[in-house]
């Protein structure tokens, strides 16, 4: 039998700055055979991160450098093609840390079996993958929102704040957007329910924030950090629950935040705390079992933007940079 | 019978800058009549505390300002000389809300009874008071110290601090003061029995932060802000837990906290959280009541800096903003 070709993208440089495409080497190499208890996968869609530019740095963040000469990390959802692992049978569908390849062997550690009857299987990599369990812990188990309150929400058309908003309403809040341009914002309040959304490129953030938040702010998800969390910071109400998931790189100013002193914390007694999904591995079951229900019953609406082809993924994730996608950013595989 | 003369100072002028004898004004008047339901109270004690100095301003702030012409407020402990509230009666122990004056009169909605066979009646505005339960809830509520973790309290000689400190040393916790001065940081590691008391005076305070918590911080109690809180946020370990407690003014530096970006929350996945202790009215008795068993079981250790009369009240305070008490700054009043 022919052995099956392997297209892979490995790290080839850290970048200085902006992501640029020759970071990236692509190469190709067949695929080995199976050892006992392994089994193959064939990716078909490939999530597009931002954390992933954090990892194509030297330094140790959150999460551990992506090695240079190694196939990009990341998660994939595919199908079982070959096996011989006694849990894993040609046709399953799983999703995992596949990688920016098109096949990836795993002996069980990396992937896990999903149910796709409901579910498109592109969905576990956004709504009902590591995005969108995120956005169910910030506001599940950090801002707990109640009704009546106002939440913001910053990145709002992404595969993170447009899952957060949407669960914040659910909830009877008041949620308002913070987004990127007017065709995000018009999706924001139109397609996902926001009560409002701020066009951060529009300037005049902080007398947006005056005029859609009246009585302030009681729960804020931030994915940005810089002067959206030091703007949305001067409007917390007593007592108001800031989770702090993501800073993405572009798009937003990272400039420095003027936190001027602890006074702030004192006026408001509010509570910041930092999370990253992947120390709540715990909360994966609870969170993916009431996502996929929200989907089932139409209740929880997503967009994804799809990129074509391995070959394309570095100019996704360029993209994503940038803010150039709209809900969970893909790239399908086949 | 003469009536009583009683003897107050009321704020004359709001403080620009530093607190000065001038912004009070020392009055005296008889003390009227009780109506029925009333009692009057003979301060013996009088607390002065940081938050004094806010209320002191126009803003508002985390406490309402101190309004102008009228009696400062402070907490007080003293005697019941006359009642005829049916709930209180001559020789009762109260503390409360009594202000900065000989007598004050109430109806059972400022001043509470106390029980003092087994504690002294100062310790009511100090280990077993307001200060004592603040760093209760602070440990108790918000740090919830491990055996084990290291935990870094500032203003470590303060009435606040020294408690703070003490309460997660009988946690198991290696504790790290931080204070002004040698003779300050020699009582926290001597009578207070803290691992550690860094001199923030002394300058280098990053270096020795690194030699004294090699393994990273678990815990901060932050009574300071700041270039202090800069320095420990920098060191915390994943999962930290930062009590935002207060910021005094003066003695330490509180230049802006340049919290450069949001990373920091990401990359140690820590919870900050600001508090006031009345918004915690809930948790006084049980923190009270333990409080109240490690004084009179000798494991909790305290010291008071005394200031006697009336008119030494606002030198008491000008001293305790500059940093020069030790424990607990009051104001003994007969």
């Amino acid at each position: 039998m022919t052995p099956r070709i392997n297209r892979q993208i490995v790290l080839a440089r850290r970048p200085l700055g902006d992501v640029a495409p020759d970071d990236f080497e692509h190469v190709t190499a067949p695929v080995r055979d199976l050892a006992p208890g392994e089994f193959l996968v064939q990716n078909r869609w490939l999530s597009i991160d931002p954390y992933m530019r954090v990892r194509m740095n030297e330094a140790r963040s959150y999460a551990p450098p992506q090695p240079l000469g190694e196939v990009m990390g990341g998660t994939t959802a595919g199908d079982v093609v070959a096996s011989r692992h006694a849990g894993f049978s040609v046709g399953d569908r799983v999703v995992g840390l596949g990688g920016w390849q098109l096949y990836a062997i795993d002996s069980g550690a990396a992937f896990v079996k999903i149910a796709t009857s409901a579910i498109p299987l592109p969905a576990f990599l956004g709504v009902a993958g590591m995005p969108g369990i995120t956005a169910w812990y910030g506001m599940r188990r950090i801002i707990v929102p109640k009704a009546g309150e106002t939440v913001v929400v910053s990145a709002a058309s992404g595969a993170v704040g447009s899952v957060a908003g949407q669960l914040a309403k659910l909830e009877g809040c008041r949620v308002i957007g913070i987004a990127g341009g007017r065709e995000k914002c018009s999706h924001v309040t139109n397609d996902l329910g926001f009560d409002h959304c701020i066009d951060y490129k529009a300037g005049n953030l902080d007398a947006q924030l005056a005029a859609m938040a009246p009585g302030g702010i009681d729960g804020y998800f931030d994915n940005v950090g810089g002067v959206v969390l030091d703007a949305v910071m001067r409007r917390l109400n007593t007592f108001a629950r800031v989770a702090v998931c993501g800073q993405i790189s572009g798009g937003y100013d990272t400039s420095p935040l003027p936190l001027a002193d602890t006074g702030m914390f004192l006026t408001a007694r509010f509570t910041m705390r930092g999370f990253i999904i992947s120390d709540h591995r715990d909360a994966w079951p609870e969170a993916r079992a009431e996502l996929m229900r929200l989907i089932a019953e139409g209740r929880l609406t997503y967009r994804q933007t799809v990129a074509e082809g391995i070959e394309a993924a570095p100019a996704a994730l360029i993209n994503l940079l940038k803010g150039a996608n709209v809900g969970k950013q893909l790239v399908q595989l086949d």
